[in-house]
């Protein structure tokens, strides 16, 4: 199987490559009735599309989604939604230079190596394009979700060094600054930090936090499909992220038991935590809490700077990548974070309604 | 559904509860052929069990595997094969004292706000017993790699503050230790500090690190189903693990991509890389190197000390946990992330299989 | 894989050869708090097991069914649910004749082809046995309906040359004969003609019915996942079902749309059919009138009669196989038939839970 | 889950209404480095096509395919392979006379149920035109079959009472009537027969046979996932189909054993069978003689004389169905069947490889 197959009940499937004709998104498993525009699709394209030339790359990406099927009179039918986005940009010349070189931290000698076939024009399958369907799939599983009152909120917390502290968090300011942090001044020491990392041709890697609020205890498996397993699965699915944290992450590892575990405590009648150092999740079932995770990506492979690297015929040789690439993702990253935390939950909630037995009566009368 | 299974072509399903008659593992779609005795299972489920009293807990735990089915005459049938293992301790006198508290950062609560029900005998489905079956199931997948030349070796990297530094790690050391470090004197400083923080009736979590060596290039999909992602997913459904890691891990979203990229080079016709920052997958797809991952394990939450938490009718109170537990799980947990690993890319290996033409062709004559 | 695991939703797993330990069933994905005896399962594995020694197998079949996992206190805990089935005769004399030789019409050849290797005790994991381990697991599917008002009939409707008109079906019937024919007359007739078979060392077929009762309009999915293809899926994974049919069958090919189409009317504001010629079924979704289905078993392939076949080593040679075996498989295949429908049925409903967003709404509050 | 995928490793996801903007269908799964042109594709398009206006419905169908993904350089990559189609005749006038009316033995009465919305517009997801989707990304599976020696044919066996004698078949006279029967003069006979039908406003079913040639023995599981239980789930889900049969099918349940079973012998080396009732399958085994499956269609339910039926607002009426519709749609299912059968066998032949640890070992070296 080629892995383009997202879950098993909310299900996406995507297709095409960076430089063919085409990407495009299939929902198969949406429930019916969902009200659902363009407008809901596209707001959240154009948040993944390069924003400040400081950041992202110069290369304009135009993404118009079109909705082939599934909705009808603005709701969605139950039907496959099939979303459908045209190359607009197929010229392969930026690339021409590379078709015989292996491209350091790149997917090309992996994925020649697999395949036995080598799509020279880009990174094909393997490009960040492939994100563009993510998201636009994403954003009917997010448009289900708000149904039943689950947000979900992602930002940049780190831009190589630059790191937003925990307490000075302020999502009022996420969509305000070209790098999509929660912090108005950090964003503009990251700004300032990706610049002189640009201009030595170099680039950098961040972190992506997401926090997911009015999720209600009891979604997610206690064993094999631990809500925290099925989100690790889908971020670190995302290209470029090399570790994922739920919670305290990698920290709880040198907490002790009476520093890291969360008290209980009864308020009128509704459970609260004292703390939420798990992120929301215990023994793999949500607890109610806010779900908290993160996603750390390393820096964009594409440099300007000569790199060693190999030919395809095994000859040793320098690479000197030309056109322009972004020195960073993660800010491009923070819709497409949202988007398959989205997708892992509205697939957890579909399985979810049949474990037990007085819902799915509720249901069933 | 539960989320009891496990892999899509090579499929482990476990059941059993903790204070159940029996645990159990089946591992489906195995291919035949495969040389394999009970003494290859029993010596992984004896690894997982309490070795040194300083360790781990002073319940005996005596596992013996019964193979009912998909073996015969020494070798896999391509039936599925079935393993059970009885509970010796199913005495509940234990546990009565929690039957209507919730124990802070244990699945008590979840688990009841999913399933509308409570196994108070303890942890039932969601007790650290259940990974014994996984670990039954593992060494089948484990069999079935070695005889492909991969090899799976996992260690405690650190326990608490205590940590083995990279250039220090001798995997010789591993069964030596009840810690299951790569490194005796650290093994005593952990030992140490364990005794520590149990004499203070507290608990503390750790770090497992795995390494696969022997496997080739082109294992693992390019979108969704990454072999790093595919890695999270079985690492993270591990009870108690907070954070997972590839190669550099959190590290890589503060290095620069000059620093970060791992150079090509070739040598006599093979390819290699100068670092492995990667852990030996690009892309989502094994580049042949070897193969580098972390878990990072929360503090065992049954801790003696009084703590404040609810009753299930809602009611405030303070649990003062009796019976000997676990200052730290993660010396036992070291087999279990090895047979996950195992797992993954057993099911993995088998998928791969029909990426090419030409290597069906090779296996369809 | 080995396919021996069923359903996505509400999914069983079975496991076990006929002459090796045990056979077992694992119900995985079943809703937490349904009521659930060890009798509810022991009513059906008696309705299986040979009745009449004019009709089945002298080879005495004593199956007693142990719950390892998955009810506590009489209820589905949501955990899954290990059946297990001891062999209790695993003697294999009876078969060692065969142990060179490929019998006719048996599974003998092809599963040595797929798998290079020979259970030669016997069917191993092709032998009907294994569906003991289907009627244990079906039996908590039929319990999980009958909580929703779901009722699955199934009986022999012909043995050989002897059928039951239509017209004539009294359901009070089935269990008061050893052919489990809705028909008193008719089964004597059945049980003659077997007799007369028996004689002459032959074997013969039958056909099953199988009727559901009180499945709400709404039921399967539009395209590939029919309800009646799902129904088909699994009764034609029953051994030695050469047919499948829903509703008039294969009659439907040779009549007008006139006659064929069912007229809708309305009585009460409730929605009727003067006919039902579709099964129960429109579009492959239940259309809420009684779902009709038929199986058409092929004769035991185990006769007494001398039989020309080939040895593993390819010579011709001429069989006679010894021990007595069942001179018609239909009567002990009705619980079977029942089981299968269930197990379909319950994971049909756990995945139409989500289609429609009012119902998820009904759900997740 | 809308089940709109088939298939769990070669896999196709089919998407779109009868009236929407487009279908579609995506192959997720398909080896690498197969040829595959626009051309393979739109010849068994074109088969789907109405031929002889007394045969099949004058709406104009002009289906032409798009490649969007997943080839390149005429070959397959390894990557999804999207094809889209555009809806050309989208105008609803034809149908606006039922929109408030659930037509007789159509879909419409059940898909309202299910989804609690009426696409009025036509069958729009239960419509045959889905089929077409099934047909484009069938060719791809033909195409990977036949580069392994797999050769499957279909043909009309029968339209009402015109049915083909078995032993008078000639497949190369398929082609060349619009029936797509293997016999001339009962292609003329069934024309003949399909005009009176015609003529008095009437509709008609039939049988389509399909063989499959060069499979080797060893495809298909023992006990679920029987090849014949996987066809069957196939054919099934094919619109209008009420009865599927494998070998002599429902004609097994009146024979003898000894009529029955197949003899085995060996002829130079190889195994051979003197008959072949079992059509080609030995307990869901392919035993590598030909496989032999039917399925029976009922009537096009849109027939132009009244019929009594009921309105969405549940009062009786009766319905004049507009417009002109198919007398028949067996003769165009043709490749419809064949498209179905070879995804099933693409799917089960991927999964297949793993079933033996010599074949895997064959290709991972």
């Amino acid at each position: 199987m080629s892995g383009s197959l997202f879950g098993k009940n909310f299900r996406l499937s995507t297709f095409g490559e960076s430089h063919g004709p085409a990407l495009g998104a299939i929902i198969d498993g949406c429930p019916s009735n969902i009200s659902l525009s363009l407008e809901d699709i596209m707001k959240n394209i154009n948040r993944r599309k390069p924003g400040n030339p400081q950041v992202a790359t110069a290369r304009l990406e135009t993404d118009q989604v079109e909705i082939l099927s599934g909705i009808f009179e603005g709701k969605t039918t139950g039907a496959p939604i099939a979303l459908l986005i045209r190359n607009m940009d197929q010229k392969s010349h930026d690339y021409s230079t590379i078709k015989e070189v292996y491209r350091p931290s790149h997917a090309d000698y992996t994925f020649d190596q697999k395949y036995g076939f080598r799509d020279y024009r880009g990174g094909g399958r393997s490009s960040g394009r492939e994100t563009a369907a993510r998201v636009a799939g994403g954003a009917i599983a997010i448009a289900f979700l708000k149904e039943l009152g689950i947000q979900i909120t992602a930002y940049t917390r780190s831009i190589g060094p630059v790191m937003v502290p925990a307490d000075e968090i302020d999502l009022s300011q996420i969509l305000l600054n070209p790098v999509n942090m929660p912090h108005m001044q950090k964003a503009e020491e990251a700004l300032a930090y990706i610049a002189k990392v640009k201009s030595q041709q170099d680039s950098v890697g961040g972190t992506v936090e997401c926090i997911v609020h009015g999720l209600k205890p009891g979604l997610g498996e206690p064993v094999f499909d631990k809500l925290d397993a099925l989100l690790a699965y889908a971020i670190m699915g995302i290209g470029g992220v090399k570790a994922f944290e739920v919670g305290v992450g990698t920290q709880a590892s040198t907490l002790l038991g009476s520093q890291y575990n969360d008290a209980f405590y009864a308020e009128e009648g509704t459970v609260h935590k004292k703390t939420n150092h798990s992120g929301g999740i215990l023994g793999g079932i949500s607890d109610g809490s806010s779900i908290c995770i993160r996603a750390h990506f390393k820096p964009t492979p594409s440099i300007s700077q000569k790199q060693k690297t190999i030919t395809a015929s095994l000859q040793n040789t320098v690479l000197e990548i030309k056109g322009r690439h972004d020195p960073v993702i993660v800010p491009r990253a923070v819709v497409v974070v949202e988007s398959m935390v989205a997708l892992t939950l509205a697939d957890l909630l579909l399985s979810h309604l049949g474990s037990n037995l007085e819902t799915v009566k509720k249901l069933y009368k």
